[in-house]
């Protein structure tokens, strides 16, 4: 094994684990949890999972409830923390939406953050390679919320070899437009505008990149970050205008919560799993 | 209505709803969760929810999964505050076991605690005054996670005009004889170990106390409590021995955790449903 179990938790018939690993792409040991439904050498398949801004590997896996959905089946799920930890550079910690819990799931360009910001690389590679290695698995969906819901569809959208199927809550679908992206962007990225597009979603549809399943995207109309953060609306039209399928919808009253995901975690989970089997 | 709504979630086709009300009997304002599954209107009964040492009102409705449960049923749960807070009473915050977050469900005696820590009286006259008045229900049952679970035991073997059922995860069931229990007594009550029977549930079994239905008792046996804390076996012997139906079931490799009590507490729920009905 090329991680250490710090905590588990029998769930279900199967377990919830937290544990620690080194990333030769962060250049720091990462931190994510995980539920395996039956015994490890039983699963054939893994749902990723994306937490939003000032997560960590806890939130979702505490709070969405998904292990009810996913007891028995041979898919587990596993939930990376949302950047690298333990550092101190400069600017890091001084606000919610970049730095520490605001990785954004992008490489960085910049000084400091290019030596460690590298949560695309760290998804797609290292956690990835782990789940190859050390659970034997080779079939991967993709979800998330909010900023992991950007995650889900730029990561998904770019690693269709990698990647079944994807979902996302509430996802930022423009960041390239919206104060959150642009913020992040500029801090890991920089100037050239041409590079941001490599991370938003609905440019990288205008430029061909496209899933085979459907996209199924939920969002709440009650979010507090709808539509000025997360600009849903544009991700209807450019699959409309570059032909990719997307089951979107709009859910009079919910907000950006855990209470949304967990309303709506079982559509996502059984989506996935009809893609992974 | 005589609480008011701090926070609101829609979750299923319900609310997760966060509150305040004043306390007659802690003479402090209190805080409480609860999930409506329905409109306020429909709802009939209500399931009350004691949480353990450490916890708000907080834990158990973000963590436990219940509302997938009780979604398009009449029954709501509600889940108080474990203890009063916003006062600086001598040794309050000292430790996690007693003062703020560990009331214990009981009338304290000792001075500055006895102002303030009625918890017993605040469940059983002010959270159901409330219930009756702004709610219209008059149907309850009661449950709990160990603290909470002996208070669910307690407060429902004492007042089984109120509750019509009674259910606990690893509850502790002869606080007299633990140290947590001894030390909280000691602290909220005195040197009158006759007064610590009444908050102890196998004595008051021993008495003649007594619940309709059955207790409902799910009991980890990788629980790092279990058994100096919690001390189960106690209490099946002393329904044995009183004529106490009790329905306990031990469960190989589950922890004190809320991963334990999600995956047991559709048990739980139907369970109640069924008395409330």
């Amino acid at each position: 094994m090329t991680f250490e179990t710090l905590k588990k938790h029998k769930t279900f018939a199967g377990e919830t684990i937290f544990c620690r690993h080194e990333s030769s792409s962060t250049r720091t040991s990462m931190a994510f949890s995980a539920f395996l439904p039956v015994d490890i050498k039983k699963i054939d398949s893994a749902i990723i999972w994306l937490s939003g801004l000032t997560c960590t590997e806890e939130n979702f896996i505490t709070k969405a409830g998904a292990q009810f959905f996913l007891q028995n089946t041979s898919t587990m799920i596993i939930c990376p923390d949302t950047s690298p930890r333990r550092l101190d550079l400069p600017g890091e910690h001084d606000s919610y939406d970049f730095g520490s819990g605001a990785g954004f799931y992008l490489n960085a360009r910049t000084e400091y953050f290019k030596d460690h910001y590298q949560m695309y690389d760290y998804i797609t590679c290292d956690l990835i390679e782990l789940l190859r290695n050390d659970f034997g698995i080779n079939k991967f969906s993709i979800s998330g919320h909010s900023m992991g819901g950007h995650g889900a569809l730029v990561l998904g959208l770019k690693e269709p070899q990698i990647f079944s199927s994807i979902s996302a809550f509430s996802p930022i679908v423009n960041p390239t437009q919206c104060p959150w992206g642009q913020k992040a962007f500029q801090g890991y990225l920089g100037d050239d505008k041409q590079l941001w597009k490599q991370y938003d979603a609905c440019e990288l549809l205008k430029t061909g990149k496209s899933s085979e399943a459907p996209l199924l995207v939920d969002q709440g109309l009650n979010d507090e970050f709808y539509p000025q953060q997360l600009l849903t609306e544009n991700l209807e039209i450019v699959c409309k205008e570059n032909g990719q399928a997307i089951d979107l919808s709009f859910h009079k009253g919910y907000d950006h919560s855990y209470y949304f995901i967990s309303t709506f975690i079982e559509k996502h989970i059984r989506f996935h799993l009809n893609y992974l089997s």
